[in-house]
């Protein structure tokens, strides 16, 4: 059921809107992934910093790859919570998250998105958010 | 100080990433904001749905653009909170942003993200966050 | 299988926690609920105002209630967010939550908590969350 | 500026809902710090488990204090997130908050909620939440 980095990066690649963004996966271990976006001036907002919704993504989606290397690839995800703590600029940002808590349904991740810099890394946000695996098979009664 | 939709437009345009996404503002208030961004294939997931991170985008500038019809331009998103209901297909979606509570530092705005299809608008997801007035005149340092 | 005031009203009463904090459930319908909590000094901080953990307890029971209301009685709430904007006190806590979003298996929620003073309600935090139906008949392992 | 594990705990004995809810402060040292709360039939739901509110107030407080060891005693919670992932029930809650990020004037901290049972603690929820400081001697400009 775990998949493997080239795999999941497959995942990562079959998703128009990661390649719009210029995403890349550089990590997937069991309960871990890296997403990792060169920042260029196409991901910015008016000030010449990262725009929040650049982070935003990597959250959602490197929370969902965390999620997905435990609980595999038929998954959805419930939400998320991101905190901002400063301007993001730089040459990359990194969404690194990992799997806090997982069942055989659900798993709880939290992410760090750090901006890469000359003076080196900043932690620019923090969030934290759950994927639950899709049930595909299963009758549901509505009470 | 408060911003016309000409003028809250201008800055969504000064957005680069806004405009990689292809989002418009089109409603404005005092204390809300829409915006509108068509569907098209760049923005979609590996599943044919809209990738969660352009709703989470959404959000993020939507709840700051109701944010900012309240403080005026001068603000920082904090963070959100988003909740994802349903997939999202369709011909466009809509991000409507109100402000829930506003005092002269900081406003608490919610979103409601809903996508437009044939059969009418779909809610997809639902958001709330928080964004603050940048303090310009006082320095801070960060650890 | 929807639930009246006065079942809802005994769930309440049948939670030892809901009992030493005081609270009371003052309405229930289809799709929202309020729970009213008499402010008294037990339920205080250091500084003479209502404590944060009573108002998250608060909305964590208003956005189960509501939840309830549409999903039925054997739910399990998933989470929320809480956003405090200003200090409580007054002569009672008045959590409203309304479902924002229901399908036959999670509601997501709405809470807004108001503190009734001499002079009105004030408008103290505002809450999302969601609630689960517990499926009875799945068994579910945890790691 | 920081405060000692003597001094901490004498703001939490000084919460009225602290003293109700039974919590004592177990660690405190720069950047973390631990709620335990022994649980007893007065905290429980209907079916016998603790109650998210306490879960909730928990992960406020505990999120508070982490943020008070690194901000000084002068703070106001901004609000948290708190996802629910097992049931809680044993002899005590702990709650262990981190600061995540803190600069001069805010903190991010992160808390996962435990409940200690016969066999060992098992991760009740998780937290993550934001405080600041009280800026009591400074005139705000609207805009």
């Amino acid at each position: 059921m775990t998949l493997s980095l080239d795999e999941a990066a497959e995942t990562l690649a079959a998703q128009p809107f990661s390649t719009l963004v210029g995403a890349r996966l550089t990590a997937f271990t069991d309960g871990a992934a890296t997403l990792t976006i060169p920042i260029r001036p196409e991901l910015l907002q008016q000030h010449g910093f990262v725009h929040g919704g650049v982070l935003s993504y990597a959250a959602d989606n490197a929370l969902t790859f965390a999620a997905g290397s435990v609980l595999g690839p038929s998954i959805v995800t419930s939400g998320f919570t991101i905190t901002y703590l400063r301007p993001a600029m730089g040459t990359a940002l990194r969404a690194e998250a990992t799997a806090v808590s997982s069942g055989r349904r659900q798993a709880l991740c939290r992410c760090e998105i750090y901006a890469d810099t000359e003076n080196g890394p900043v932690l620019c946000a923090a969030a934290q958010g759950t994927a639950s695996v899709i049930d595909l098979g299963r009758t549901t009664t509505s009470s």
